[in-house]
């Protein structure tokens, strides 16, 4: 941690902070320049709010700390690249990882309709909503546990994995018995219950990123997951929140490299919550594979509009055939690799 | 709600959108201008999402919703302001209402002291956070019920009420027995089935601004509230998050008359979370009031350097006592009230 | 200057820094912890984009900059808070000082009609503009040298000082041969040969903030100006970009005490671009003032409904006229003044 | 356009509405439904600011405009896509041009040894700034002139064509003699003298997106060109301001589809100030052509570590050179061309 005293202090004026760091049973570095001054701090474990408490100090300008607050999501601890194996899927290696279905489960006849035309094009996951978080409480919010039951009924049907949306801690057990990773929405990317909940399961967990998170306090969120003994967390990013409004919230796809520069988790793209209108779902999801993204899940529907959520950024099943081959052409050029079907690849 | 049809579209091209009007038993009234086509819909209830099904069909450029989606927060259902009784103290009435106290319940002794401080000077609540949410697990989370009940131990020393942070649903009936008033933090606005789980309790829920929340969707937060049958929310701006960064977060001072001409819930200012940092502290309370804000929280701490959450933003026994006559002065200006014990007021 | 190592840098790995460091003439300040090295640069004057040059060294995290970037605008060298004397007017001082006025000069009839207006009501500045930025180039773009001369005239008939707006450096001469303070809008806060211009001009300058520029950016776009001898910059907070979009702008009411934390120069509030929105723009006037504005620039214009521009947000002569005693009321509760002629606190 | 009117609104409260629509010699559209009412007009030209008028009017909620402000830029009056060519160079038609140098132009060997590089490893132009906006007064601001030769003698030695940046009308013409592209940077986006200065040349504009310009307001500043009589503008994404501060700015990869459903203009994205840091670069070249960008934009530097601006985020030769193949293969992928020189493609 350095400590960066106001213009023109003195030998004198760091006295005090020093002799704070002392009692703390750190090791205070001063450094006089003309004009300027500042004082490292070094031991360790630095108490997590310990730059608060010398930012109020008389005479501090302010604290910067040098050491990261995320530990187990980063690099220093875990030189390897996580890859989250779920039978015969591997998350996170070489492999594009492709995550489709509807917003909400509506039907089980929408939903095995949706699973196999997923399947046939190359999807290896099945999204769909059982319990869905709506802005209005006037909305449509998921079948609950027949929801739940409708998903296990497609994933034996077609040896699709499922992934599906847990909104309070309390269900995360019953959710658990059905699906195969839990989603966690961006929402609730700061549920902290939530999070220590879904840690404490032995299921991987999709963290989507809040609308307005920062990178690091997203890697802080996958941290509590973490913490609680799951190591398997995905991260997605789904578009973050800006003045612009062309589309529903502007997909951050720089996210991707900074994430792979500061995490050996894997990082997925959202291009349906981004994008929120279907014709743009098809370009963002080739720049997020371009872009090095390990997975997308992608939001396709047998009839957008009678979708009864979010059918506005759905693809219908031509729509997503249509996009598998060009998303494997983008993979190869990035040299990854996302199988397409054969029949699907017409 | 209005479809806006794309450019050049003819009678022809407007008929299926006409036609699924229709099917839904509702109303269209075609508008051809030059080169320019609309439908108004009229009929009642419109279906929430039926702008988004609108949108994808084939020669619709966008859909503008011309009805509100919130009702009970409205003005149009209730037009009378909310004011808010717990016994004595009236939220949103003339008067305004200061609540005050620590970040974190630390312990007896330190709750106890800010207590009598906070009252002293002014304050109608004392606040103070038993069970808190950190941006990483390994920062200090709050004493739990001991720090409820060392908050019931303040109220029947000081007559202060409670104010106190609820983060998942079921420690909704908990905190209930001892607060007089629910807070929900920023990070759980739009944790849905907490908001339900306080909108089932019979106490005042205040309720954050979401870090990244529009105001509409802030409004349609309280709604889940309300649609549970508890009409008693507060609303508090507590700074959104954009591009600069010399304050915590930017205090958004023109959501109170905002709110106030959307809403007839009361509107509070945290200034304290807002700055982030104690010098701006008083700035930004003096703008609350004089823009019309209901009443303010403010974080108080007696020795704010030692404490061990929000130090940088929390005001001394003296700050805060030297503040409540200037914020008197100007709730004074604006044609409000707010009375300052004659003790404190010298 | 501060040079953070990458995680596990050892001695050896900075070795190259520090030697890059020395090279330049400067002191480097090696300090090692656990696992952690940082490498203090002292030395005067350091390169402006040393930062730079550093970040991209191989073993190198981050570079922090200790000392600030501007220096005439900040407190250092500079310790009285400037005020800017135009004949009787003292802009900065103990006085709340109001500018109002149309937003574009479109006639004689209506400049002249507001001037009595406004003086009558307290204004000491007029406001108009006679170059307009415009959005679309389809619009109105004022009246050029013809609206100076309605300005001038205006001055003549009531003794109101003029601030109208240059927009490009070869109008710097003109535009001063009628103004007595320049005023640069947010769109061309960053335009550095139009603030070099007028820099070189031996009259104030209102410096509006750019939509999206941090406070410090700001600062060093007055530096532009006070670079060229210029010392009389008036900066102004007119709203910022960001996604709310319920007001026209996000008034960023902390830049107050934020900039008075950091510079001498005055420091204005425009409620009116902040607003948009007529029924907004006296809450936010009251609150500029009670955060410690040194004054406000408003938008009056005799017939709103009727403006060429901006009318959504202009007050009329009597809405401004009855705004003036609560904003005198406020800047005496926060120990400031702003005399109300007799007439108009009726 | 459609007023929309307050709830509870009669028939009798639209009749002022009414009424000044018919003075205005357009056509009013009235539509009255369950507690709401709103008001169609038709007619052609709208004023511009037809929408602020009716804002204000009593009774008004909101006004929503229909017909696209811009029309030059847009699809309407120009349905082929716009193919820029420049001799040999045609930008906007299937090939993907990569445009490659220094930041600044520094000296003569820098500048020729990067032109040699680019154009070997496959870049069509080459870019170099002679005048340097720089948010401080007190940084390298450009060689001028001299800088323009330099660039004309790297242009007559490898043919590649030459774009630079012009800051001010009275810079045009001079930089007109030497420049094949003018590029107007983001800060002087809405510099909109500047905008008609250019239109009025003949030659094409490179006109970069502003910091935080929705993309409506990027389509009416390129309109400002355009109208002037020069209808070869690119645009060029490189990065808004939002509230992340992991990258220098965000690229928004989204505007590439967006742009491309509402003009008919070339885009490019500029991947080197969006990143700010050199390790992200290539990954937001690759995800900016995956997306569909008609081109990029692309600092290389002979040495980035001693460049006298934007170092931080320039690619040295050897990364240029391999990036370039990827870039190919991606663009391949996606439907378009861009060929490797063969010595490049090692």
């Amino acid at each position: 941690m350095i400590i960066i005293m106001k213009t023109g202090t003195t030998q004198e004026g760091i006295t005090p902070v020093v002799q704070r760091i002392e009692e703390l049973g750190l090791k205070a570095h001063p450094i006089i320049g003309e004009g300027q001054a500042i004082v490292g701090v070094v031991g360790l474990p630095l108490p997590p709010s310990l730059d608060e408490m010398f930012e109020v100090m008389p005479g501090v300008e302010r604290v910067v700390r040098v050491s990261k607050k995320y530990k187990l999501a980063g690099w220093d601890f875990h030189p390897q690249k996580t890859v989250i194996r779920i039978d015969d899927v591997a998350i996170g290696g070489d492999e594009v990882t492709i995550i489709a279905g509807p917003c909400s489960v509506e039907s089980e006849e929408q939903t095995l309709e949706s699973a196999h035309a997923v399947k046939a094009a190359g999807a290896k996951l099945l999204r769909g909503g059982a319990y869905k978080p709506r802005t209005s409480p006037y909305e449509f919010r998921g079948l609950g546990i027949k929801g739940l039951e409708i998903l296990a009924r497609a994933r034996e049907e077609t040896g699709l994995k499922i992934i599906t949306e847990v909104m309070t801690p309390s269900d995360v057990e019953t959710v658990g018995q059905y699906t195969d990773v839990f989603q966690i929405g961006a929402r609730n990317c700061q549920n902290y219950l939530l999070l220590e909940e879904v840690g404490k399961a032995n299921k991987p967990v999709m963290l989507k990123r809040g609308l307005s998170l920062l990178i690091e306090e997203w890697l802080l969120a996958a941290e509590y997951v973490m913490a609680q003994g799951n190591p398997n967390v995905i991260l997605c990013e789904r578009g973050i929140r800006t003045f612009e409004n062309a589309t529903r919230n502007t997909l951050d796809v720089s996210a991707v490299p900074v994430i792979q520069s500061m995490s050996h988790l894997p990082i997925f793209i959202d291009p349906s919550h981004a994008a929120g209108k279907r014709p743009f779902v098809g370009s963002l999801a080739l720049a997020g594979i371009a872009a090095g993204a390990d997975g997308l899940i992608i939001e396709v529907h047998p009839n957008p509009d009678m979708a009864m959520s979010d059918g506005a950024q759905s693809l219908d099943f031509t729509e997503f055939a249509e996009l598998m081959p060009k998303m494997s052409a983008v993979a190869s050029a990035v040299g990854r690799s996302l199988a397409v079907p054969s029949a699907a690849a017409v």
